[in-house]
C-alpha cells in the first residue's frame, strides 16, 4: 500500500466537495451526498419541513444561488462565487440600493484575523448578511452599494444520508459525522471524507458488529433522526462523532457522558499503544452531535476523536480551514487510528482458559521453547501468561491489555495462538461479560460450567 | 449593608462575654446565654448534677468568686480579677499560709512563652491551682504566700442553651459550638459569637431544612445532650461544630467521619469556589464535640469548618487568644462562608429536564441568541447545557457544579432561569436522590415517570 | 538474644546446604529435606514419576554423579565436582570424543560476565550440555575432547516436604519456597534457609492460624501439590512464596493477585511501619510459585515478600550467587520482617466499643490524667481515641492503624489494654468482619447485638 494512501483518498474526496455551498438543508447537502454515493451506498433521506422533531421542527429548505455587494459602478466588492463563506448562512433574500452606514450592520468581521473570513449562520433568526474580512470591510468607502442576495427560504425538506452495514450482532456501532458546512475543510469536511472511507473499508470485511454510518446535518440533523429512529436507539452499544481529523495536531478524545465506557478504554489503548502524545477531555454537554446523542431521555454513549478539537485553533470558523490547513498525511493518520479502534471494539473477546488450574504444560503444546532459566523473557511469553490467568470469565482481552500493559495487538496475536492450540475458548464475544463466573474452588461447578458452554 | 458589619456585630459580642469566667457549669454559663438570649429566644436548660448520662454522670457545679495569692506584706501577686485564667479550672476552695516551695506544686507556667498565662483545668480530679506567665513565676520570692480560691463546687447543675428552628422538612442540621472557656477568644468565644447571628440569620429567612443550635459546655455537654435527646438523633441530616473562626488563618475543614458526606462536598465546594486557599482535614477523634457526636453509637455525620484549627496556633489555650488575636474582618469572612455552606445545604435541590431527548429548541424559549458559529461561548450558557444534560434524577445541583467546574452560585441561578422557563422541575428537594431514574430508553415508562411525578 | 542470631543460624543452613546438587527430582532433594528435618519436623513425600498432575505428569527422576570435560592428553577443563551449575539441568548421560565445533553446540555462556558460569536446565526437553563461563569457553582450543555426563534419568519420584502446624483455626496460611536449585544461594537457598526457621519459631508458639509449609520444587511440585491436595485448598486463606531474601537490596513485595487482599494491606502495614524504603510490586502471572497458586482455577491469593526481585539483580542465576552475595544481617532482617507479617496476621482482631455512644468516661477507668488543655497529647492516647471510634464491628485493627496512620503494635497494644479493662470485646476473631453492624441508632437492635454476642 501507497504512503498515506488512504489519506491521499480522503484528501481528493474533500477537494471535490470544497466548493460546494452546504448548510443545514438544500441542494449543496444533496451534491454532496450524491458524491459520497458514488464512493458507498448510503441511503438518502428527505424529511419535509415543518415535521415535528421532539421538541424542534424541520426548517425550511435554504437554496441560494448567487449573492454579491456592488458599488455604483457596478464593480462587485463581495462575489458569493469567489467564496461561499461571504454570505451568512440562511440569508434572506434581498436586493436593495444601500448606504454604507446601514451596510454595516448586516456586516460581521473577525478583527484579530484581518485577512480571514469569518464563517457565521442565522438558522433560526431570519435575517440576511456578509462576513467578510476586517481588511475589505476597512476598504469600504462612504457610499452608496447594491446589495444581492439571490436565496429562496420556502419548504423543502431535510436530506441526511445514512448507511446500515449488517454484521453478526443486532448490536450496533454508531459513526457519525456533520455535512453542514460549506467551504470548511477541518471542521467538517475532514470527518465527511474519513467516515467514508472507514465506512468503505467496514464493507471490505464482515464485520461482527453492525455499524450505522450517518452523514447528517449538525443539531437539528442528528435530533431529526433520533425523533424518527427511537427505535434503532436501544441497539447502539456505543458510538463515535467524527470530525476536525485533518490538522497538524496531535489526537484528541472526548470522552463518553459515562466517562469509564468500553468505547472510551478501548480509544484510550489505541491512544496509549500508538506511543504518540495524545489529549483526553472529559465529556461536556457542548460541542457536536455527542451533545444530542448523550442527552439524558436518550443517552448513548459517544465520544468523539479529532486532532484538535473544534474551537482550539485559530482558524476554526473562518476561511483560513481551508485545503492548505489540512493535509493528507494527518488524515492519514487519523484514518489509521480509527481503524485500530475498530480493530479493537471487534476483537475484545471474552476468553476461558480451559486448563485453570494451575498453568497447562506448555512445553506439550508445540508453543514454546522448553530451555528454562533464561532472563530474558520475551513479551509475548508474558502476554500468554497473562491471558492463561485473567482468562477467568471476567476479563476481556481488552482488561487484560490493559492490566498487563501489554499492546492489544499482542494480546490479540497470543489470543489466537492459544485458541487455535486449544488452551482457551471464546466464552461470551466481545466483551459482554457474564455475571457467572465458571472459576470457582468447587470442581463440580466447574465441570457444570464446562457442559453448559460446551467447552471439551 | 456595610464592610464588616456581621464581623462587627460578632467582634461586639465577643468583648462583652470575654471578661465572663465559664466553666462547664456555673454562672459564667448562665450569664453568658442570657446575654445571647437577648440576640436569639434560645431556650436554657439545666440539668442537675448527679444525672447519669451515658458513661458519665454530670458533675457538681462550679462557681468561683474571688481568688488571688497575697504575700505577707499584703500586696497581691495574682488576682483573679485581673485575669481568670489565674486560676485552674474547677479548683476547690483553700485559703491558707504556704510556703514557696509547696505552692509551685500547685502552680503552672507555659516556659516557652514566658509573657504568656497558660489555661488548664482539672474537672475530673478534686484539686487547686494557680497558672501565671512563667515571668510571674520567676519573679516569686522564696518566702511565705496566702493563697485564696473562694470557689464553691456543690450539687446545682449543669446549664446549656438550645434553639430550635423549624423548617419545612422534619429533617434537622445541627449547627453547635461550645461556651465553657473563660476569658479565651478565639477557641471558643469566636464560635460562640458567629454562631450567634448565624442563628438571627437563619430566622429571618424561612428555611428549608430544621436547624437545631446549641450553646453547650464542650465533651460533658455534648455527652448530656445526646443522652437526653436521643430521638432526635434520627433526624439530625449532619451538622458542624463552629470553633476558632477569627483568627487571621485560612480556612481549615476538618472533615465528618465518613469523609465524603453531603456536607463535605458542600463545604468544599464554597472554599473551592472563593478561590482562595484553604485546609482540607480527614476526621480525627480528638478535637471539639464532632467526637462525641461522631462515636460509632451516634454516627451523626458532623464536621468543623473552622479559621486555623485548635492547636496549631501558639496563642491556643493561652491569655493570647485575646480581643487581639481576632478580627472583624476574619470574623466577617467566616461569617460569609457559614452563609455560603447554609446556602448550598439550602439550594442542593434535584432537577428533571422535561425535554430530555436531545436538547430542547432553547430559541423558541427566549433564552438566549440565535447568532451561531460563536466561538466565545458565555459561561452561563455552558452551565445550561450542564444542567439539562445532567438533570436526569441523579445529580443534585451540587453535584452537577462539581462535575462541570462551575462555582454552585451560578448553576443554581441558572437552574431557576431554566425552572421558571418551564425547561427543568424540581424533582425531590435537597438532593434526596431517589433509586428510580426515568430516564430510561422506554418512552412508555418515562411517560409513567412524568405522570407519577405530575410533570406535564 | 545475640545480633543477627537468626541471620547467623539461617546462613549456617544455607552453608551446609550449598554444596548439594538438587534439581527438580533426585537425592540432591532428599538430601536437602533430611538436614532441614534435623530441625522442623517435615514430612517427607515421594510422588511417582508419570503421575497425572493436572496438565502435566511428573517427570522421571534424575540423578547425577560425575561430569567431566576433559582434552585429550587427560587434563579435566570442566569438573561437575568443582562447581555443579557446569552441568545443564537434567542433562542425559554421555560419553564420547567429540570435536570442539561439534562440543560447541553444547556449550552456554553469559558472555556479559566473563568470569561467570550461568544456571540452565532442561527439564521437559531431552538434551545434554555444559555451562561455563566465557573466559573458560575462549580458552578452548580446537582440538577434541572427552565429554563424560554420568546422570541417570529413570522412573523414581518427586519428592518434597510438608509441615503442618495446627493453630485454634480451620483457615490455614501457606508458606512456600523452592529447593529445585544446585548451588545458588539468594534464588532458592535463602528461602528455603529462612522458611525452615521461620516454621521453628512459628511452632514455639501456638497459633491462632493454622500454617502450611512447603519445600518442593518449583513448578512441577507446585502443580504436583495443589493436584494432590485439591481438599485442603479451600481453607487457605493467603499464602507467601518465600524468595530472594538475602541480598542487601531493600524489602521487595510483590502483591497477590487481588491487589488489595488482607495479606496485601498487612505487608504493606509491615513495610511502612518500618520507615525504610521498600518497593511494592503489582502481580504477575510469570515469577515464582505464585503463579501456580494465582492460577484462575486455584486463585489462592499468594504473595511474595523479597529483597531483590528474581532477576533484577546481575548475579541471578549464575555461579555469582554465591554464599559471598548473601549476608547474615539481610537474612536477619528478612526474618523479622516475616516475623512482623505472621504478628499481623494472628493480631488482626475486630473488637466492639462497649460504650459506643460518646466516648466513655475514661477518667474512671484508670486509664489516663486527668488534667485537660494539655497541648501535647501522647501518640498512644490518640490510638485509644481511634480504636474505641472505629471499634464499630466493621474495622479491624489493621484497618484502625492505616486509618489512623499509627504504627500496628501500638495500636495492638493499646487495644490490649482497652480490652483489659473492660471498654471493649474481641467481637470476631482475625479480621473476619460480619455484614452485621451491631452499631445503629436504634438503641434495641444494639441492646439485641450486645446479647446476640453476649457483651455484659
Amino acid at each position: 500500500m501507497r504512503k498515506n494512501e488512504s489519506g491521499d483518498e480522503i484528501y481528493s474526496l474533500i477537494k471535490k466537495l470544497y466548493p460546494i455551498c452546504r448548510s443545514i438543508t438544500g441542494n449543496g447537502v444533496r451534491k454532496t451526498l450524491g458524491i459520497i454515493k458514488d464512493i458507498i451506498p448510503i441511503n438518502i433521506y428527505e424529511v419535509p419541513s415543518g415535521t415535528k422533531v421532539f421538541d424542534w421542527v424541520v426548517p425550511k429548505e435554504w437554496n441560494i444561488h448567487n449573492a454579491y455587494i456592488k458599488n455604483l459602478k457596478g464593480k462587485k466588492i463581495l462575489d458569493f462565487n469567489k467564496s461561499n463563506l461571504y454570505v451568512l448562512g440562511y440569508s434572506l433574500p434581498i436586493k436593495k440600493k444601500i448606504k454604507l452606514a446601514e451596510l454595516k450592520k448586516n456586516l460581521y468581521t473577525l478583527p484579530k484575523y484581518p485577512n480571514w473570513i469569518p464563517y457565521l449562520t442565522s438558522y433560526y433568526n431570519p435575517s440576511w448578511g456578509f462576513c467578510l474580512s476586517q481588511k475589505e470591510y476597512l476598504s469600504l468607502k462612504d457610499e452608496e452599494y447594491e446589495v444581492c442576495i439571490d436565496s429562496t427560504l420556502e419548504n423543502g425538506s431535510l436530506t441526511y444520508g445514512e448507511l446500515f452495514i449488517q454484521g453478526d450482532l443486532k448490536q450496533e456501532i454508531l459513526l457519525s459525522t456533520y455535512l453542514c458546512h460549506p467551504s470548511l475543510c477541518n471542521d467538517n469536511l475532514s470527518g465527511v471524507g474519513l467516515l467514508t472511507y472507514l465506512a468503505k473499508y467496514l464493507m471490505e470485511f464482515k464485520p461482527h458488529y453492525s455499524y450505522r454510518i450517518l452523514f447528517i446535518p449538525e443539531t437539528i440533523g442528528a435530533i431529526t433522526w433520533l425523533s424518527l429512529n427511537k427505535n434503532k436507539i436501544q441497539n447502539i452499544k456505543y458510538g463515535l462523532v467524527v470530525t476536525c481529523v485533518g490538522d497538524p495536531g496531535n489526537l484528541t478524545y472526548k470522552k463518553t457522558r459515562d466517562g469509564n465506557s468500553e468505547l472510551d478504554q478501548i480509544v484510550k489503548k489505541v491512544l496509549d499503544d500508538s506511543g504518540e502524545d495524545y489529549n483526553l477531555i472529559d465529556f461536556f454537554p457542548s460541542g457536536s452531535d455527542e451533545r444530542q446523542f448523550s442527552s439524558p431521555g436518550i443517552n448513548i454513549q459517544v465520544g468523539s476523536l479529532m486532532r484538535t478539537i473544534y474551537g482550539k485553533y485559530e482558524e476554526y470558523h473562518t476561511s483560513a480551514d481551508n485545503l492548505s490547513f489540512i493535509e493528507s498525511s494527518f488524515l492519514d493518520d487519523s484514518f489509521k487510528k480509527y481503524k485500530e479502534v475498530l480493530y479493537l471494539i471487534e476483537n475484545n473477546n471474552l476468553y476461558l482458559n480451559l486448563n485453570p488450574q494451575c498453568e497447562p504444560n506448555l512445553g506439550t503444546k508445540g508453543i514454546y521453547s522448553l530451555i528454562g532459566g533464561n532472563k530474558d523473557e520475551p513479551l509475548d511469553k508474558l502476554a500468554l501468561f497473562w491471558i492463561l490467568n485473567l482468562s477467568d470469565g471476567t476479563n476481556s482481552l481488552l482488561d487484560i491489555s490493559i492490566k498487563a500493559k501489554i499492546k492489544f495487538s499482542v494480546i490479540k496475536n497470543t489470543a489466537d495462538i492459544l485458541s487455535e492450540k486449544g488452551l482457551i475458548k471464546i466464552y461470551n464475544s466481545n466483551g459482554i461479560k457474564n455475571q457467572f463466573n465458571p472459576y470457582l474452588k468447587d470442581e463440580d461447578f466447574y465441570k457444570k460450567a464446562k457442559e453448559k458452554f460446551d467447552l471439551k
